[in-house]
């Protein structure tokens, strides 16, 4: 890995510095060859730095009078929020300067601040929110878009496929991912006129590894490798199944409370059931990238800990290692070449 | 309870009469003044009912000579399965012989034969599918629309509103069921066009409890009664709920298989995690109404087992005792009146 800067908004998500600012000093542990510029309040920062960290080579604090808010809203962010943590190190980014901001802030915020600073890529008319979901069979699942864009017509549901199609052969190194439309049946019959569209479209691309509808639940099932959705749909799948994750969590807090006999079982079993909710907790699929711009943004989970955390930053490294934005430009020219051929 | 009779198909679903008949049966058992009429394959259905129940005066037999299958278009089945059973039971409660129609056939082609044979209520444009769903605090929310329309405008999803508000208030026993629109925030700027005119619909009509747009999450924490959103993401948000808990049992018996002492935590842990899934398993929910028509028609899984078609035939006669169809035309009445006035 040759050297790499990241910008990150140490004061976004729900713990600010308290989270952003071990989480980078690990990831400057685990990758030694990387920088990282953290934006906020000096003071709140310093206060989580351990003296051993104080002077360290490859960690940067710049000082930002301003933070955005989770009530924010973008329009009025863009124009008063101009030094705030969040848009300056994006700036950094557009100045070339970072290779990658990461962020756990306000989501409607950084994507229109990411938009109008760093513009999307030639051929890509909206960014698209990625993130990964677990399966059955223990490989993610890409799913896009979860909420970047709440009204969404064919051509920018087959930009999505694209840059779905192109993380998960970058980051997962996954041959030909298989792309799939979410939808409410697998018939060809079945949704709305822009799923059915998109469906035609896509059958149409020899390039991308389309392989037809899927309903909710085939989501998880491992059949798949990259579902894609417009923003309103995606957002609010992604949220219901933390809802569900929460709701049985909840249910085995209150049968474990309930008798003696179950505080026993819930006890004894513990060890098992961490393992089983590891493997479908939301923090080991953190990171969400803000895809189809020139530059990398990842968005980390509002109430992201320190590892949920960690991971966002490690997302934007291999994002960085890999090229992403210009694997998505290749890929859109063969498509177009491929088009007009 | 007054004499009630359901015309029930017995031969849709999964597997046909080997749950519908001693599902049947159990229902005839555990309400003495109910009436059941049987529409399917006469030897397929008698082979499931035993010698004691043969010549039961409250259980009647008719053939029927086809069946609607899974791979049926809702188009082509309407013309070619006049025979069917499960038009036969719509064709039942049209005549009024029959007081509701229970099937867990094909949703598509059971919703097309109860639009067009039963027609819907005056002021309700298109039928809608509701069901309920789990919280966090023990008490179920209903959801709609979960697959009945693809498409809807504001009217409509302010029809689901009262068809829920309705169903919610009769069957739940709860004065003022608080009504929610599913989006991607809470905020008013959030959400699509139609979202955001059908909360300003809402706020409008006093003879409903609105109380805001929801997120995905939220629809299970219990502080909602009725959550309103279009088929297409309403089956959507239904399906990844299914997903999510079968990933989760999924991994709960991988991880029983992983080792000696991870099989031993797991067969101790079992009664525990019994009373848990019961709590979140879809079978306890079972029995989606198709409101908005001129009669009651319940649509149950099409996995259902015993347990669960029992459901569906209960939730049949509680809407038939609330004369749910009228309370709902009442309150539309009164909506219409409440903006002339």
């Amino acid at each position: 890995m040759s050297d790499l800067t990241l910008a990150l908004d140490a004061m976004g998500g729900d713990f600010g510095p308290q989270v952003t600012v071990p989480a980078s000093l690990q990831a400057l542990e685990r990758f030694p060859t990387l920088n990282i510029s953290l934006f906020g309040d000096k003071n709140s920062i310093e206060r989580y730095i351990p003296p051993s960290f104080k002077q360290h080579k490859r960690l940067t604090i710049i000082h930002c009078s301003q933070v955005v808010t989770t009530h924010d809203r973008p329009l009025t962010a863009l124009r008063s929020r101009r030094d705030s943590s969040m848009r300056r190190a994006i700036d950094m980014v557009a100045k070339g300067d970072a290779c990658a901001c990461v962020s756990a802030g306000n989501t409607g915020v950084l994507m229109a601040m990411a938009k109008l600073i760093l513009k999307t890529l030639p051929g890509i008319d909206r960014p698209a929110l990625i993130s990964i979901l677990p399966t059955l069979n223990n490989k993610p699942v890409y799913m896009l878009d979860l909420g970047a864009n709440v009204c969404c017509d064919s051509d920018a549901l087959l930009q999505f496929a694209v840059m779905g199609s192109v993380l998960a052969n970058k980051v997962d190194n996954i041959a030909k991912p298989r792309i799939s439309l979410l939808n409410v049946g697998e018939e060809a019959i079945k949704g709305n006129a822009v799923v059915k569209q998109t469906a035609e479209l896509l059958k149409e691309v020899e390039h991308l590894n389309y392989i037809g509808f899927i309903e909710g639940n085939q989501i998880f099932d491992g059949k798949t490798d990259v579902v894609v959705c417009d923003g309103f749909v995606g957002n609010i799948c992604l949220k219901t199944t933390e809802g569900v994750a929460s709701l049985m969590i909840s249910h085995l807090k209150q049968a474990s409370e309930s008798s003696w006999l179950m505080r026993a079982l819930a006890l004894i079993s513990k060890p098992f059931l961490k393992k089983v909710l590891q493997k479908v907790k939301p923090d080991q699929y953190n990171g969400a990238s803000l895809l189809g711009l020139r530059g990398i943004v990842i968005k980390s989970h509002g109430n992201a800990d320190q590892h949920a955390f960690f991971n966002a930053i490690k997302q934007a490294v291999i994002e960085v290692e890999q090229q992403v934005p210009n694997r998505i430009q290749d890929s859109l020219e063969s498509i177009l070449l491929e088009k007009i051929c």
